[in-house]
């Protein structure tokens, strides 16, 4: 579908990446004494293809979605639970509102497929599809179109911000049921069984989470999706958030804004957008290693380390903000610090 | 000596850690999920022993002194740069200056004893104790009454910053040679051999690695600290600036307001202020996993785990300016977000 990117470049250019590192080892401290920030500053001036780009200007989407597989009784909320946040998201009183007040970062809420008519009064964008999935357990979660339809909002999303002036991005995600579906998907595109990457979300018991698991396995096995066609498998066991975060990620690097990639549920839709598009991993920083237990095969899978480690499974994107809050740091020093010649400071002896 | 702070109250209020926590549990998140951001908030509120504190006001001192030791070619970088970098530090040029900057922490340089007559017309606080310590590989790097100095400036400096309005302080160091001090100190205080502890510093080869580790052991050998008296270690092996930085840690804790600690400098110190106080421990947050080879060893002294592991081995402070800005993130969190009741949000099924 054309509405797809197909045009990320990739992120490859030795002489710009030498001029970068030159200026590292210029700055007053030793060689690589900053460590991953040093890392974090070649990645963004790589995807922004610039030697010495602005301060990150930092925006962030919410997309909030309902599940039908929640019928199954996978979660520890109830449904209820995703209009409800849509609305503390809307009235800033959730984590990640008070995170991207903390570091500086533009947060805007999408209904991309919550099962509840929203208020059209608060500010929570209306790009509804349907209102939930499907239960997946029972029948694909969505159509192959609504699949595409997500994706290609998430992308449109990502390029009006970019275009509006954002340079850095991030996706976050509210939807009860959703670590189910994640799993689901993970699995699929990684080829392993659901107790490989399903974990207890929001917080389900023993017992609920061996249910969870036997749901997505019999669910893989009845919905058969095709682990080469990521639209597919995000139709048959996918959600909308999901998706459109897919499209986030690949709109976002179509115009060459890097995107931060939050726990387990972003991990999932970054690790099918990739399956789209290869060229995307270069744009990509993952934020953090969630405590869903599930997260490190996805990282694996993409071969990714993760920047912090720090306990939390919120998601909303709160690992996210928080990394966009390193990654402006990192800037930060790249662009204010002096060289040795210019603060008199004798280099290494 | 009395001006060393002995009034550490232990972080110990079973009252207030369940009013803290049961509002933790009450914000519209499923418990624990924000991570060790909810540690850093029990931990936060239990050293200022206050249920809903202010959002942290943020102080950062760089103390930089010189080190005798040097003339022993156990550092890749002359000591001519501890002066250079001081007048950088005041200039607002090196990589502390930029994350102070990015995180909205106020940063002072102290000079503690440098090995230069500073320009008294910039902006370093004059606490000179002498001009540089002496050789500890010959004689004793400072007498005791220097260290009883060193450890009430950095404890006089920290008191001051809390009472103008500090509420997180954290301690940087600038000081050519004082990795080796810092693993010296360590080794003495833990009872381990220089090997578990010394690192490659600003950046020393195989070689010079070996040559320090040979001269921190013979110079433990030679000056016989004694490992139950803290200041005999500092003075006989330490620097001014881990014995201010000690002193700082204890200033701050003696008027309830936790520190930071930054990599393997800033916790040699806080090791020894530790055994001056164990009390001390309750006010203090490890900032990152340094880089350094023998920060895990110091760490696990100590029982401590850091909130980041990034790479980092720059010191100044570094690392303590990026979780000052993580402390600040989670108090937002616990100030501002909304109960499940006030957002009018289900709680679990």
């Amino acid at each position: 579908m054309s509405a797809i990117p197909s045009t990320i470049r990739p992120v490859d250019d030795p002489a710009l990446l030498h001029k970068v590192q030159a200026r590292l080892d210029n700055l007053t401290k030793p060689p690589g004494s900053l460590g991953r920030l040093e890392e974090i500053v070649r990645w963004y001036c790589l995807a922004r293809a610039e030697f010495m780009p602005e301060l990150p200007r930092k925006v962030l989407y919410v997309f909030c979605a309902d599940h039908g597989i929640t019928a199954e009784g996978v979660s520890a909320y109830p449904s209820e639970v995703t209009p409800q946040m849509a609305y503390n998201f809307a009235g800033g009183g959730a984590a990640i509102n008070a995170l991207c007040r903390q570091f500086e970062i533009e947060a805007a809420v999408v209904d991309i497929g919550v099962a509840a008519d929203l208020d059209p009064s608060l500010p929570i964008l209306a790009r509804k599809i349907a209102p939930g999935t499907r239960n997946f357990a029972h029948e694909p979660a969505m159509s192959r179109a609504q699949a595409e339809q997500a994706v290609a909002i998430g992308a449109e999303l990502a390029r009006q911000a970019v275009d509006a002036g954002a340079t850095l991005l991030a996706a976050g995600e509210m939807g009860i049921g959703n670590t189910t579906a994640a799993a689901a998907v993970s699995a699929a595109l990684i080829g392993c069984k659901a107790a490989e990457v399903a974990g207890r979300g929001t917080g389900v018991d023993d017992e609920r989470l061996v249910h969870k698991t036997a749901v997505i396995d019999r669910a893989l096995d009845a919905r058969a999706p095709d682990a080469a066609d990521p639209i597919d498998v995000l139709s048959k066991v996918g959600g909308f958030e999901i998706a459109a975060m897919a499209g986030f990620y690949l709109g976002a690097a179509d115009r060459r804004a890097p995107s931060v990639v939050d726990g387990f549920i972003a991990t999932a839709a970054a690790l099918a957008a990739i399956r789209l598009q290869p060229a995307l991993v270069g744009y990509l920083l993952f934020a953090h290693r969630s405590a869903e237990s599930g997260h490190w095969r996805q990282l694996e899978a993409i071969g990714a380390r993760p920047l912090l480690d720090l306990g939390m499974r919120l998601g909303e994107g709160t690992g996210a903000a928080i990394a966009m809050g390193l990654v402006a740091a990192a800037l930060r020093t790249y662009r204010e610090m002096a060289s040795f010649e210019s603060a008199g400071v004798s280099n290494r002896s």
